[in-house]
């Protein structure tokens, strides 16, 4: 008997946080020692897709993932278990949550060079399961146990991870603060440098900064609550300069802390640090905050913008660290190409090719269910890409 | 009448902080936010030099630095009046301070380039014209006016300069925890990075700091108070590992800090941090603390290690930093050359040219008078070199 799968499929974006999430207070339940902020990116130009389905006549459970078969991992099998152990709560779960399943996932952008992949990928593979299984509301703290940070990409817009109170993480959830037609004029340019090999991963080095750094103790316990709650009324008030200014600091906290952990990790590369100069030249400059920039674990640096402003900035950072053509991808947005009078008053070191790209992007929804032609899996569930 | 000039010529060490002097309470009188400690190096590698003169023939005082005639600065000027201030409290002065003054100075290594220059030389100065008026005692308050991490370096060996109480910073001073031969095995590298252009002073840096970054108000108060008798007890036990790690983890906050100024202020390059790495690697494949570096504002690694280690981690230095020949200068140490069995565990970047050249010195003793035929200004208060 050939029975129907139950196929679904969804895409997730990635997000940028501006207040930054950088150590858990519990490394098995991901429990961060602060609250964070963050940036939900449009899907349309960076996402993760996955296809889901579950079958009685599988025999274990497969996850394929760019196009690999991947060994299980800790983190990958606790988030799916987690997941099944909520749709065994419902009353009548869509599919059966003792059936093995097939995970077909990919992302259209580099994974693991700091452009925030783990993020996107685990809010979808748990959204697919959610939908898969029927399981209704939040689903952020599903998505927490694959990565932190993937409990913001569950929604879309603004969004506020509470780190909760409770020792089971199940106050530790994310919130939208506004969606994002809330502040239709942001703009995000992701400028992906060239050297993107990512030294420490995150897991390791927030550990290491747990167990090392005296620094981020105080920025989690005194730092950041203030600070969180100026980013919101911030958001609220599309107040972009004040926006602007604690999202550098807030970063550039971040990496201080990584710095002070022993031994110390370091993410910037000398383009990351010229583009941070060159932001904050363009504001001197221009008497008013432009840009403002923010950094992950790695030297891609995510520039928030007006749309009117991104002309110019697109221009200089073309100028200073450009090399080839095709500098500028994504959403396509005008570029003002910079004359020698402007770039003549800028003290920035140009490295051509310090930058590979730039992905012109703007604020975006959170997780969507696509139409069965999108399927990543087929009605075996055996994934497309081998037939 | 031909009136005979009182001449006087002395040398000055430099000093490297090992709990780090950032940030000011007073910008006037140079008082700190924390204590500091420091090792001062042997004068036989790298020193300021100074002669002093007075005369009632003078029209005014003049200031030649590394052969060049100085216009007036107010650092400068508060710094000798301060002395003269002093000595018109003797009883008798052993030159009138109402004189103008001739001043000659020399480094015998690159000033401004993050080697502790202007320590030094205001310690030179300082130790020159006390000795010209005959002012007895202390001379740290005095070379503190100058630049605060001077007062450092009018004593040898290892040393503590307490940030006082006061107001009026009388009982800002440092004193000496022990002299040079307390602990005979220790050397100092001194890596000198390619880069060596400082973009941001360290005056204008730390005040910087002081206004915007919170961390540094946290360090001050809370970390470096508990840090610093934890490194005087390293240095009278002559714990290397203790005093390698503190000395790392000081090193690595005080950058921190900078990084989460506003704007950041960046003095490593990717040498810095490669060197950093590779002295970690060392110790970890050492099994024990083998070597341990400190940055000041600046990318040049200072390296303390003991004598026994010299040759393995001057190789390792040479192998994955240096270009041409020529490479470590200074006191004559053994080397040894890396074989590829060695260099092949490492990961670190090799950057050919990384450092220009490494100094290799030890602690030495404090500023030294010297003899007659020393003097760089003539019997005419002319500085030789114009002759």
């Amino acid at each position: 008997m050939s029975e129907e799968l139950r196929l679904v499929t969804c895409t997730a974006p990635v997000n940028i946080a501006v207040i930054k999430y950088w150590g858990k207070r519990d490394e098995k339940l991901i429990l961060p020692i602060n609250d964070s902020i963050s940036v939900t990116l449009s899907s349309e130009q960076m996402h993760a897709k996955t296809t889901v389905t579950a079958s009685s006549t599988f025999l274990e459970d497969k996850i394929w993932l760019n196009k690999e078969l991947q060994a299980s991992s800790s983190r990958l099998s606790s988030c799916l278990e987690e997941v099944r152990a909520k749709a065994r709560q419902l009353e009548a779960p869509a599919v059966n949550p003792d059936w093995k399943v097939r995970i077909c996932s990919e992302n259209n952008f580099p994974t693991a060079a700091g452009l925030a992949s783990s993020a996107a990928g685990y809010a979808c593979l748990v959204s697919a399961l959610c939908q898969l299984y029927g399981i209704k509301g939040d689903t952020s703290i599903l998505a927490r146990r694959g990565s932190g940070s993937a409990c913001r990409s569950v929604y879309g817009g603004f969004v506020h991870w509470k780190m909760g109170e409770r020792a089971d993480g199940e106050d530790s959830r994310a919130f939208q603060l506004h969606p994002a037609c809330h502040w239709p004029e942001m703009r995000v340019l992701i400028c992906v440098a060239s050297d993107t090999r990512k030294k420490t991963s995150s897991s390791t080095g927030m550990k290491n900064s747990v167990q090392t750094s005296q620094l981020l103790k105080y920025r989690a316990e005194e730092i950041v609550p203030k600070r969180t709650l100026e980013m919101i009324e911030a958001i609220k008030e599309k107040d972009f300069s004040k926006f602007a200014q604690i999202t550098i600091k807030d970063s550039n906290q971040f990496h201080a802390v990584c710095q002070d952990t022993y031994p110390p990790c370091v993410y910037l590369n000398p383009t990351s640090h010229q583009v941070s100069s060159l932001v904050h030249q363009i504001n001197n400059f221009s008497g008013r905050f432009v840009a403002t920039y923010t950094f992950d674990a790695g030297p891609n640096a995510c520039i928030f913008l007006m749309e009117k402003d991104v002309p110019k900035v697109l221009g200089l950072l073309k100028y200073f660290f450009a090399e080839g053509d095709e500098f500028v991808r994504g959403e396509e947005l005008p570029m003002e190409e910079a004359t020698e009078a402007e770039t003549s008053k800028y003290s920035v070191d140009r490295i051509a090719g310090g930058l590979k790209y730039v992905i012109c992007t703007r604020p975006g929804e959170g997780p969507e269910v696509l139409a069965a032609d999108q399927h990543l899996l087929n009605n075996q569930g055996e994934p497309k890409f081998m037939q």
